[in-house]
């Protein structure tokens, strides 16, 4: 397939502000390939150590390439953005990152993983454990309505950073329109992650993407939606899954324990460290709501797919 | 196979109570037929109309079969309880009942769907919309150690109504043992249920259930912890599925949205009324946290599989 329109990643912005000025135009129907920046903005590289995690500037993280502005794009429609393919990748990080992340109470020493990433199937995290690579947008969305700088970090009605790991080749995600021409912007590409996210990061690794675009007018939706194909990544492995639950007053309480019993888990089972396990989780663990009605307890379930082990 | 033991189902009871005397003693390593009765406790019928629903007396509802004592089980040990097997099913029931459920705010009248069930994978809902059937427990769980009667309702560190939906045949659970012959009793079937079970019931249908039993000691667990063989069911499916998402400062919040989304886009798109495409969504649409960790907001994915619809 020809290249089209590239959009260079020094087109990139840190915050939603729909008073950045649009870097591109594009038709409905076009297809484009955009560059991203890592979420760590370019200030983790393949040499980093644990001190450049402890030393990032926060102010510089979650670069997001754009904005594109879809000609045609009116408040009230919905842009739909085909999710078409990636570019090559040769390497991610991990991180813990003290102050951040579900167990940031427990894990105060930051941690860095470095992965070699190939174009193939699987990334090595430890030696015979190895992460399915389904490259994804962490943070995808379009410009608020509301004038201001809103931080790029939370997701919000715009989508941003939602981390919906099923957001791969062959998805489509559906953004509401809030402003004219949309404002499109797209980075923070991950090769993998567990429904969750729980350490906070992913694998995360630069890459190009190529998104399609497709308006459809008068069509009105409050929040992101997506169409996912089937089947759905890792879940159709058939070695099974080690699930653990947590039950809690709080879904998050609920899911603070399903993810401390499944490091457990890991450490008892298969030697990791805590970090290890911790952030192994984030990379390849799923968190699901068991139940959401029966108060005054809610249940949450880890899943750690089987397959992850050689 | 010939069938072994069979606990009926006139030995049930409404709280874990660790008092109520076993009805029968298992070995290590013994597989046992449970007869079970559905959750409303015999209080609805396939006759039954929303009249019902609203007569409902909670103090007989969610009963479980047994207990049984398990020969050799200590405090620290971990029962694994397989599920081998269901007996066979003819009907079930799913209803909204008022003051119960993620929506109860919206949701203030009383709803009764009736489902005629056959022993193959599938159940009608309306005319072109089939629920795949894959049984199993609502409720599974041993003694607490506390003295004390306390509500089936909600799980706790004994197991009890987890309502994980992937505990179906093949499935090995995990129980922390909390007593002396851990004293365990199952119930609740569930023909079908969606993860988080939105609206409060699921497909429920009484069903005999066969277990078999096998004793780790000394090995200590703090929850229950499963063993889920793949592929996940639904997941594996081809036709995809529509996501809806919600973000929010609570996971509460955030599901209540994901799931208010996709009633409105089950309403709009395949003309459902708007009780029953919550009832559809809690046996057939699944929450998963997309994200724990972008603060302040979290964001809850909804999945729909498109092969609902014929």
């Amino acid at each position: 397939m020809s290249r089209q329109h590239t959009i260079h990643k020094h087109h990139h912005h840190f915050t939603w502000d729909n008073k950045i000025p649009p870097i591109y135009e594009a038709e409905n129907g076009d297809s484009i390939w955009i560059e991203t920046i890592d979420s760590s903005g370019g200030q983790l590289s393949t040499h980093s150590t644990i001190q450049d995690v402890k030393n990032m500037d926060f102010n510089k993280v979650n670069p997001v390439s754009g904005p594109v502005y879809i000609k045609g794009a009116k408040p009230g429609d919905t842009l739909e953005v085909e999710v078409q393919d990636f570019g090559s990748r040769s390497w991610g990080w991990t991180a813990i990152i003290p102050g951040f992340g579900l167990l940031q109470e427990e894990f105060n020493d930051p941690f860095l993983k470095i992965w070699e990433l190939s174009n193939d199937g699987h990334a090595e995290f430890l030696h015979g454990i190895e992460v399915p690579v389904h490259p994804f947008p962490g943070t995808i969305g379009v410009a608020l309505p509301e004038p201001g700088a809103y931080s790029v970090v939370p997701p919000r009605k715009n989508g941003g950073n939602m981390d919906v790991r099923h957001l791969t080749k062959g998805a489509k995600l559906y953004l509401p329109v809030w402003v004219e021409g949309a404002l499109f912007s797209v980075g923070d590409t991950h090769a993998a992650q567990g429904d969750g996210e729980v350490c906070g990061t992913a694998i995360e690794a630069p890459m190009d993407i190529q998104v399609k675009f497709r308006l459809h007018k008068n069509k009105t939706i409050a929040e992101p939606q997506m169409y996912i194909p089937g089947p759905l990544k890792s879940e159709g492995d058939e070695r099974g899954f080690h699930v653990t639950t947590g039950y809690g007053e709080s879904l998050m309480d609920a899911s603070k324990k399903a993810v401390s019993y499944m490091i457990e888990h890991l450490t008892r089972e298969y030697g990791l460290k805590d970090a290890e396990a911790y952030a192994l989780c984030s990379v390849a663990v799923d968190l699901k709501i068991g139940e959401i009605v029966d108060v005054p307890h809610f249940l949450v379930t880890a899943f750690l797919p089987k397959s992850l082990f050689n």
